[in-house]
């Protein structure tokens, strides 16, 4: 194991590199150079993942790596946009090879799978933390805002909301690797589904600090409504398994770290939506309708019940002094 | 004094943001969505600054929210671009309104200056630190890199190298505010000389961590020797009544923080770029020229000097175990 200085640092994330043909000039100048496609707009989101607030001090570098690529991902796939290129800053305590090797791996390797390149970034000492910044493009009035969620839509979600939350609660209970510890540990971005639902969904978020949480997001940008009826939350098997099915419901309402899509559909496109679902491993499911009125209302078996079990996140609890 | 939460401290960022008509969705979804101009280039950077690390424990909210944003223009500046959009992510252990509001308010002035709109970020609980990311064009052909230096070009730089590292030397040593500690505490990035440089210049840097450093970076992109006559460093008369000629040199040589533009012309454009320079309140001047061989070499009074006593600036000292 050896120490490495910047230099090194830089060419560890830059090897192996996705040689996309819209790059002029990729890491290592003071910025990078880059063709846009012509005709589209352009997509910036960024997310910064700080130790012992975003992941466990333990976390494995490939997984860190992984991460911090997946969640700006899904921000942009929330969008209905293709991702194009990434700029990675890190700043770490110290810089050695094996954790620095793993680390760029694991963000390339998801990178890749999603047509991603690494243009450029930097490295500084500081405490660990990674910031990741994504690009992408969408064709102009396909893009999609969280405002425009009318009543009369229907709500849907991918995947199964509640599993990372559980995986990470297996974790920090000393439980070893499973199917929803991975789910915690590598996020999948729902890249595809965002960019195909770009053209029937009328507004969409994703899901990082709890189903609820970012409904009420939605509902409060859209100025809605939005009814969900508990016994359709897709609660996966392994959840149910594992925490029973209060437990499970919790997980899926409030848990974070889900990065499963949220998005609203007019009845209309709804046939179209199915049609292409057909084709998505992680499916999706109708979980309530939009109204007018404001906030997330949860109903059991059609009737309001008070979300008092909903544990919300939130970076900085509201105080005053 | 008042405890903000997430959207507090987003609200108090996005306050009083520019207008662009090139931003179709700003800050408060889940990405910015943006109308890149047709026909340009686009330049992306990044920066992180951490606390102790890249600026002082006590700073004012206000000089590190300049800072954050300045350091990433200069980058932009180095390339010949003309910012546009700037992202700008924020860890602090706790949101005070004052705080947020004083660092909101230096980041947003100076990005205005510049004519840049601050699109989107995030906001984390964290270590304090600050990651921004900037988003400019440039002219296909014309962007600045470090690697189109040629033997028989000459060396030029702007303002005054070393000041801002002595501002930073009275800081610490418990001094007030001077025209010196300004340049550290306020770094004014050079966009409008690296904009007009973009069709004269044949290659340029920021000075970030040294004038050495960064001169040897451009070296070695360039696969050139840079050599620079000690007596044409243009010293301000503040840095060498503080500091005496000796240590002002060693400021202007290895300080870093300096954020002034490193540029290398050929003979034929010199003139023009004199023309261009007249206009110019922080000056430039020719500190030397680049010839066939590698490194930097440093000429006292015409003849090569070693170069002992330059500190120069490592994020990682490389290290073995």
């Amino acid at each position: 194991m050896s120490g490495l200085d910047e230099a090194g640092v830089i060419e560890l994330i830059a090897c192996g590199e996705l040689p996309r043909s819209d790059i002029l000039l990729g890491i290592g100048d003071d910025a990078a150079v880059l063709q846009p496609p012509p005709g589209k707009l352009m997509v910036l989101a960024v997310d910064t993942l700080n130790e012992g607030v975003h992941f466990p001090k333990d976390i494995e570098p490939r997984d860190l790596g992984h991460r911090a690529v997946a969640v700006n991902l899904s921000d942009l796939a929330a969008m209905g946009a293709t991702p194009a290129w990434a700029l990675l800053s890190l700043s770490m305590p110290t810089a050695e090879a094996d954790w620095v090797s793993g680390f760029a791996e694991g963000a390339r390797r998801l990178a890749r799978r999603h047509d991603v390149a690494i243009v450029g970034g930097d490295t500084v000492r500081g405490p660990l933390s990674v910031c990741v910044q994504v690009v992408g493009f969408v064709d102009p009035g396909r893009f999609l805002a969280r405002g425009n969620a009318k009543p009369g839509d229907s709500v849907f979600v991918t995947g199964h909301p509640g599993d990372a939350s559980a995986g990470l609660a297996v974790l920090q209970s000393g439980g070893g690797d499973n199917r929803l510890t991975d789910r915690f540990l590598r996020p999948q971005p729902r890249t595809d589904i965002g960019r195909a639902i770009a053209g029937v969904a009328s507004a969409a978020i994703d899901i990082s600090d709890g189903l609820v949480t970012d409904l009420g997001r939605l509902a409060a940008a859209s100025g809605v409504r939005l009814v969900v009826e508990l016994r359709d939350l897709p609660l996966s098997e392994a959840l149910v398994d594992l925490m029973g099915a209060g437990r499970a419901l919790e997980h899926a309402l409030g848990g974070g770290d889900d990065y499963e899509l949220c998005f609203t559909v007019e009845p209309g496109r709804v046939p179209a939506l199915d049609h292409m679902a057909a084709d998505w491993d992680c499916g999706i499911t109708r979980i309530g309708y939009v109204e007018v009125g404001e906030g997330v209302v949860l109903l059991r078996d059609g009737k309001p019940c008070p979300d008092t079990s909903v544990q919300t996140w939130q970076h900085f609890p509201k105080a005053s002094s």
